[in-house]
Formats: C-alpha cells, sequence, structure tokens
C-alpha cells in the first residue's frame, strides 16, 4: 500500500538533505541481506519510489531521474525503507530482478580490496 | 594481515573522492547481514583502517578522525572490505562489539518509513 501524502511530506521534512539536495541509499537484498549498491535520491525520487514500489534514483552522472531497470530490466521492488538516527541516510531492502550491477554483477560491491 | 603500502596505494588511486576528498562507507555487520550505518572516510582514515583492521571514519560534523568506538568501547573490526564497480563507495564488512548507533540501537537504521 502506498504511504499516505502527508506521512511522505512528513519524512521529506525529517531527512537531512545534502547541499545537492540529495541523500545517500543503501540497497539491500531482501532476502539474501547482500548490500547491491550505493545510489542517491533527490525528494522527486524517492516519493516515486515511494508511491509506484519501484525503486527510482537521481542519476548524479545525467543530472535526471533514473528508474532502476528502465532499460535493462533489472528493477528493483521496493520491500522496505528505513531512515538512519541523524536522518541522512537510506537503507532500502528491495526484491531485485536480475543483476543490480551495470557490469551484470549481482551486486556492485564485487571488487574485493 | 595488514595489506602492503604498494597495495594501499593502489587502491587509494582507483577511489573517485568526493569535491571534499571523502567516501561514503557502508558498515555491514559480516555474521548478520545486518547494515550497521553509512560513514564517511578520507583518505587517512582508510589507511588507518586497512593497516589497524579497526574501522575509523572522518566525522563531518567534528571535522577530526573518529575511530568508531574510540569512547563508547563500541568498535568494528575490519573482516573484509569491498570498493564498488565506479570506485566510488566502499563496503565494510565488520564484527561490530555492542551497538552502533549512538542512540544504543544495534544499528543506525532502525527507523522504519
Amino acid at each position: 500500500m502506498a504511504p499516505k501524502d502527508t506521512d511522505v511530506e512528513s519524512l521529506v521534512q525529517r531527512i537531512k538533505w545534502n547541499e545537492q539536495g540529495l541523500i545517500p541509499v543503501v540497497a539491500q537484498e531482501a532476502t539474501t541481506r547482500e548490500v547491491l549498491m550505493l545510489a542517491w535520491m533527490n525528494e522527486e525520487a524517492l516519493k516515486l519510489t515511494l508511491s509506484t514500489r519501484q525503486v527510482t534514483y537521481w542519476s548524479r552522472s545525467r543530472n535526471s531521474l533514473w528508474r532502476k531497470g528502465e532499460t535493462s530490466g533489472h528493477t528493483q521492488q521496493l520491500v522496505e525503507a528505513k531512515l538512519d538516527c541523524d536522518g541522512d541516510a537510506l537503507l532500502l531492502l528491495v526484491n531485485q530482478t536480475g543483476a543490480a550491477c551495470h557490469t551484470g554483477e549481482k551486486t556492485c560491491f564485487f571488487r574485493g580490496i
């Protein structure tokens, strides 16, 4: 069920957006708990994500909204969203279709140090 | 075993540091896979983390190095570090002593939306 508009507005007010109006977002596979990627959202991306349950980020390189999987089909369906204690980071539990990474890897964090 | 200096320098060169010379870092509990927090590192914090295996961040509010748990005792021991595909985010698998969050919660992401 999509959240009520008043709930979403209340959330948006609680978030500490950075100087560019963005917040970092960690996407985690809901079932395996694998961390898939770190990306960014602006207010519009967050509202779209919450209302459609399809995760939409803000692409800093393209300066545009980026519905995850819009070209690859590798969408992320929102299961649960959490805001951290100081309001400047989001964690999304998602169901990832296919690979999260543009390289074809399941997760963007495939390079060990 | 601490990584060799040349390995660390190679890693530091591969990272896309932001305009403030920082990179966002996701800490995940190695055993439970719970995402604990998102914080930031500069080059010095990363080098200290890799050489000591005790996670050290850069505090943006205090503008200083912040060895996690230095006052609370709630340290993070590094198990594994991963860099994402485009080199602008780090994922750390850690063994967390006590609570990761300053509120006393295990994770900073305890507020559901």
